[in-house]
């Protein structure tokens, strides 16, 4: 499968190389504006850079208010009869705290061993201003791009996304492409470049219960009074049995089992088992014990239980029979499995079961899963290929959730994440950074898909 | 069964009657004395006092040290031939904090609506001093006392009685009697007097589990990462079953179960069980469903966790899978358990169902249970509703937990339990109060019952 580029990407990526300087200055300016979202900091001042930037491109822009921080939508459809291609970004980031802990500030980028390190680098400025230089590079070069293109940059994603599915779902019909590219995340450790297909949805509740008034005295009131702790430990006992299982009644009433295509790549992932284990500290694997590594985050849902609070915990012992306790569950979803429905089997199961516990419903977020064989893949394999030389790791889904169902489901066109950082990217963390390399890979990657979303073969 | 004094006690009587405004005088200067075993707070004094006083009344007496605060031990022993009864108490209170709760400061008593507020009046300083009152008004009245009597007073009772065990048994020698009377605690709200037979043993422990080195995130990582709190929950399920049997194997091979003089006591004792689940809050008593009220505290041993705790605990959801997470138990125990015995037993059972789980050993006290047909229990039964003009109620055990063994197991000697102070004397929180009527009684059944240790017929 090689994939030579063709001449007018290979103009494109000669206009790339000769402006590496140039892109790397630019994009150290763009990361040094913070705008934190959680603390509403430079938001209004990035989205306004952002407009301006992609109306310099030579793209429509506009800003779009919500209720939160407004969406940034930039549009190319000067193409007919080619597809769309909707790139996703988010222009927030997360705070830099702690401070002491950055090697040098966050938000004044910073080269070192030939990595930017800033906060945003990775997550996600560095990612989709290296798609806005891909778009850039093919209107200087050509003075169009090979196909149409919406630009969707987001200013919540790292608090949460809290309006990202409303305002696909009231702006579907401008919104309207063939498929959807996220850049966002890290590569493999490896370096080698991923594309990812679907991710996991996830369903959160919580279980609580009161027996008694007030803590009683175990000696006083044991045998008497019901334990709230045991209450939980029993109820639990009947959502998940002790090899693994869960259950609940009619919970994977909904699953759709892997295919043959999506277990072939989760068989064809590279695995260091015994590093991952050493790394994590691990003994051995969660039940049940035979399933295939990759199987466990992608193919079946989990129940969790994130916290279980009750009684005494502090040194020593104390002899009370508490009269609360409490648990945090998440399920993680696989398609076609809905929070609703998710969320009222759990609660029919804890009415069955111990009527006396509150349940109570969380969040939620629908998982989503791209068919393995539609063109489109073979589209971002193709110029994932032609642009860093070697073909991409292939995720039929990630563990955690993200709204890709808003793409995927309210849309209904595949979304792909294609990330462009480093796996070492510490996003989230003290000294995030990413590669130069990775920088310069993302725009020759971002190129690469223009190109050949432009070529009639397809 | 009518109990009319003889001749010798109601000489004893009278003399009590003549000196009420003297004993609640002197009860109130001794209770003005602070004592604070827990922070180290006037016990030199107070054991002083005691020794000083005991001495006057006309016993030989002993101040002995512990490597902790010392045991005053008063004697008398010219009555050959007649028994000897051991009168337990503890001259050390509570911290009277928090001091705003109290409408009078906790070392001033004073007297409001027929009780005597003052941190220390009911647990345990007017209980015992009661009992002086009654020895001190034999010797008055008769120059002698019926029978022989030893008075153990410790220092550390309200610290956990650390030494107590270590005391009785490098002290069996000198501490040989026929049984012990304890007068500690409260008795039944309506205001009957009370008996009791026995405590239930008590043995902690505390389970702990860690899988991964770090919490990781649940869509990472779920599916892969074993959860410490679901280890711990299938683990408890297999110790205590939903139906509340306990399963832990072997636990119940010492359990001697209730004699029918023990079940038909238990089955006579006054309950009003709305007036109790309503005061608790419950809407049902622990199961299992079918067992007698006061079977579930006394015949029965118990399995509570006093605590569970792992992952998050906040407000709203987060989704972490924990690394960590332990359990804190306690078994109540029924003659003939042994702590050492039982936990062994849990210990196994860790060890077969969740070798993974550290077990870690806790305390232990043993259970005591003295027969209801003792015929010391007789005269303590004759003795107290001749003082009081009405029978006790008898409680075949306690729920709790005290450490009567030492008497019961390490001296083999029967020991029970005659609280002299109200049920709502509110020890160990503010405003401790004991009526006056309580503390008289008090002292006529200390009389009556030397009284009867006297008399030939016994
Ligand atoms: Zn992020
Ligand atoms: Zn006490």
């Amino acid at each position: 499968m090689t994939q030579k580029p063709d001449a007018a990407l290979t103009a494109v990526f000669d206009h790339i190389d000769a402006n590496r300087e140039s892109f790397l200055s630019r994009v150290m300016d763009y990361v040094r504006y913070p705008s934190i979202s959680a603390h509403d900091i430079g938001i209004g001042e990035v989205a306004a850079l952002l407009v301006d930037m992609i109306g310099q491109i030579g793209l429509d822009v506009e800003l779009i208010p919500t209720t939160g921080h407004p969406m940034v939508v930039g549009r190319w459809n000067k193409a007919p009869g080619a597809p769309t291609v909707l790139l996703y970004g988010h222009y927030d980031v997360q705070p830099p705290e702690p401070l002491e802990a950055w090697i040098s500030p966050p938000f004044e980028p910073t080269i070192r061993d030939g990595r930017i390190y800033a906060r945003g680098i990775g997550d996600n400025k560095g990612q989709h201003f290296a798609q806005l230089m891909a778009l850039e590079s093919h209107m200087k070069v050509h003075g169009r791009l090979p196909c149409n293109v919406i630009v969707l940059l987001e200013g919540e994603e790292e608090i949460g996304s809290p309006r990202i599915a409303d305002f696909i779902a009231t702006y579907r019909d401008r919104l309207k492409a063939d498929f959807v590219v996220t850049s966002d995340g890290g590569m493999h450790p490896s370096g080698l470049p991923t594309m990812t297909y679907g991710v996991r949805g996830i369903a959160t509740f919580e279980l609580r219960v009161r027996h008694a008034r007030r803590d009683v005295h175990s000696g006083n009131f044991g045998g008497v009074v019901p334990n709230p702790i045991w209450t939980l430990v029993h109820l639990l006992g009947t959502m998940k049995n002790a090899k693994g299982e869960i259950t609940i009644e009619g919970l994977h009433d909904a699953v759709i089992p892997p295919g043959a295509l999506e277990k072939a790549a989760a068989a064809r992932l590279p695995l260091d088992l015994p590093g991952v284990m050493s790394e994590l500290g691990l003994s051995r694997l969660d039940a049940p014990a035979d399933r295939p590594f990759y199987d466990r985050l992608m193919f079946h849902p989990t129940l969790t239980i994130n916290g279980l609070h009750g009684g005494y915990g502090g040194p020593g012992s104390k002899t009370v029979l508490p009269c609360e306790a409490f648990a945090k569950c998440d399920i993680r979803l696989i398609d076609n499995q809905t929070p609703a429905d998710v969320l009222a089997k759990v609660e029919a199961h804890v009415k069955r079961h111990a009527p006396e516990v509150e349940f109570v419903y969380g969040h939620g977020m629908l998982p989503s899963r791209v068919p393995m064989d539609t063109p489109w893949a073979q589209i971002l394999r193709d110029a994932i290929t032609t642009a860093q030389g070697v073909a991409p790791l292939e995720y039929p889904s990630m563990g955690g959730s993200l709204p890709d169902y808003v793409f995927t489901k309210t849309l209904g066109i595949p979304a792909f994440v294609v990330p462009y950082a480093n796996a070492d990217e510490a996003n989230h963390a003290p000294n995030e950074n990413m590669k130069i390399d990775c920088f310069y890979n993302g725009i020759r990657t971002g190129a690469a898909l223009l190109d050949r979303l432009g070529r009639p073969s397809m």
